[in-house]
């Protein structure tokens, strides 16, 4: 007889039962952006390779620049040009300064660059210096970016646009990622019928499926919808093998009903294990996980907002073990502008939208039943309340996660 | 003689000037993920179009049931059973109930559903209620979730999951949305090496192409690298040309040095409009935009931070005026927990780590030269210190731009 488990219960036993059962492969640099990262990546060279001057100027020894002025330049002798890409002509000698462009490579025996707008040529062969320079100015040393053995970027990074240039810097054509989960998805009940058929009376239209297809792919898994399914025991039986053989993750949605759900856990034990059997959050209690051949299987509830906060927190968190990925959640801080009523003993979420004032975020919750999907669609973020609170008083700071739209 | 403009003017500029490119495509609801809406949606109909439960149990009159008790249970005749997704077979009628599973068709003449785990059945037809319900109890109306006219989602949003489930909900097979437009990705610069070569002296790996690449493509963007051009004005031309034949914007980095800079300059007047020479910022002042056959060419600095902040705020504000998007900047207040210097005159982006604690995030600045790619790659996000601004003291509370890696 399995218990109903709480939101942290259910965190843990999908990290454990799930995490190992990631996988990895090697793609190209040009194909990494938004994977996951499986290795940790530690400089092996040094980035940049020489001093480089970021300014066009001069390069200089710096004590020959002290105390000039622009009513008293220092003289300097032009001993030669460095060209972009190309190593300086030698060393720098005293009293002597090389013409450098942005980027260029500091010659040995310079410690500063001038930039050229404090110079004047004078066309002789010299050089007037209008302001003394410090050791160090205008320049980035050698291994400034990157040195050998500093950690760069931990495994399990999602890879950004930054991330990339990282990569691109210390020379990887290659990234070893996880493997991008496929995802089932199987949309269950005798009142859907597709997204762009017209509902009869009793019938409407089938939003998981392509709420759950996005969301799963928008979090970095490949998904394959298998359709709408009657609540036949043996057609969704049937349907959950092929899926099962096809994906590394399954999703069943609907079957809110008594009878429904008490079909999905069946079929789950009838095939593998079944870990959980409801969980005490509002809404998406009546979800169920199990394990089928190695594969992690969510039965989600049927209200496309129940199924939402339910994939949300726990499909996506099993894709996050499948990965090997970091969960990076963006949260904001907010005052509540309104009393919020919670549940005793169960995890509520609440969508909200957020106001940005001077000073930080007010949030309002948006009033929906569990049911809808544009309570969601119209929201910012949501909030949720741990099962032992007794809601939120006006005024209150919450913690908001954010539907995050632009990933950059 | 152009001068150099503020983030505010520039910001301006880029509205005015690039928003009307804008064109438009239809797909398929299962491609619309990411997208951006082009039209405002708007409910035609009314979703659920009928009243539905949202538990297993029975459909009554709430007047029958005032009154009961567990003790003293109101008795009902069982007129019938409502299947799912088809029609009640009936209106119902005083002092009699229908069983109903969750989501069915709640019949005529019921106004509540009572939870079947507060009736008992005593199989001779009758049912007790143990439990008074109220009218509306356990039921969503028809037009709850989307009633005909109601706005639902306005042109320019980024469709989430949740948006594409709303679509859904309404049965659109297709959705009209902005065409991703093609972005051209031009490296120059004598020194530089493809990622995967290795730098002989003065010579440094090509970062911007894959920086620019990659943050382009997370912003809606299809963009297509050119490589590496050398400084050399009739090179760097016949690049352009091509660029701006295949692409509807087009993004030049490098030419930091002023004479590049200035060749820059040179080629787009020779080809259209020089719109701007300079942005008072800091890093990414040497940033250059015009217009070539009504197509936005960016001129970016070469050093890849000041190439990464002058391209997340003015490349990717050009590609949302492309994509007629809204530009939802996901953005945290934070308690600074250093003093930052500014310099005055610039908006200065600094890029900062963020730590949580009970109440609210601490920001901490990552100490960095503009060059750098690695102090962005570490970086959570970055602050922007306007420029009539004197730094940051410390304990002051700064807006922090987040560098989101998930977008969900």
């Amino acid at each position: 007889m399995l218990n109903v488990l709480t939101v942290e219960e259910t965190e843990r036993l999908i990290d454990e039962r799930v995490r190992p059962l990631m996988r990895t492969e090697t793609v190209p640099l040009a194909k990494a952006a938004g994977r996951v990262l499986a290795e940790a990546l530690t400089g092996t060279e040094y980035v940049p390779d020489f001093d480089r001057s970021t300014v066009d100027g001069y390069a200089v020894r710096a004590k020959d620049t002290f105390g000039c002025s622009e009513a008293l330049p220092a003289l300097l002798t032009l001993s030669g040009e460095i060209l972009m890409g190309e190593q300086a002509p030698g060393a720098l000698s005293a009293g002597c300064c090389m013409a450098i462009p942005t980027g260029g490579a500091v010659p040995e025996g310079a410690d500063a660059v001038v930039m050229v707008e404090h110079s004047e040529s004078y066309g002789d062969g010299t050089v007037g210096i209008l302001k003394p320079a410090a050791p160090g100015d205008n320049m980035i040393y050698r291994g400034d970016d990157i040195r050998p053995g500093q950690v760069l970027l931990p495994a399990g990074r999602i890879l950004s646009a930054q991330d990339i240039g990282t990569l691109a810097a210390v020379g990887r054509a290659e990234v070893c990622v996880a493997e991008r989960p496929r995802v089932g998805i199987l949309s269950t009940g005798d009142e859907l019928v597709p997204a762009q058929q017209t509902p009869k009376a009793g019938q409407i239209r089938d939003v998981n499926t392509h709420l759950l297809t996005a969301l799963m792919q928008a979090a970095g898994a490949v998904p394959t919808a298998y359709g709408i399914i009657k609540d036949d025991e043996a057609a969704i039986g049937a349907a959950l093998d092929t899926a099962v053989r096809e994906n590394d993750m399954v999703l069943i949605s609907g079957g809110s009903s008594v009878g429904v759900k008490d079909a999905t856990c069946r079929l789950i034990e009838a095939r593998g294990e079944l870990l959980m059997h409801g969980i005490s959050m509002k809404p998406g209690k009546p979800t169920i996980l199990g394990i089928i051949s190695g594969k992690p299987v969510f039965g989600l509830p049927g209200h496309p907002a129940a199924a939402y906060f339910a994939a949300r927190f726990f499909a996506m968190r099993a894709l996050a073990a499948l990965l090997g990925s970091e969960r990076p959640q963006a949260t904001v801080f907010a005052r509540s502008l309104e009393a919020i009523g919670a549940n005793h003993g169960r995890t509520q979420f609440t969508a909200v939208t957020l106001q940005k004032t001077a000073d930080g975020y007010t949030a309002a919750p948006v009033r929906s039943k569990s049911g809808l999907i544009t309570g969601i669609s119209a929201a910012d973020g949501f909030i949720a309340i741990p099962r032992d609170a007794e809601g939120v008083g006006p005024g209150q700071t919450v913690e908001v996660f954010l539907f995050c739209r632009l990933g950059l």
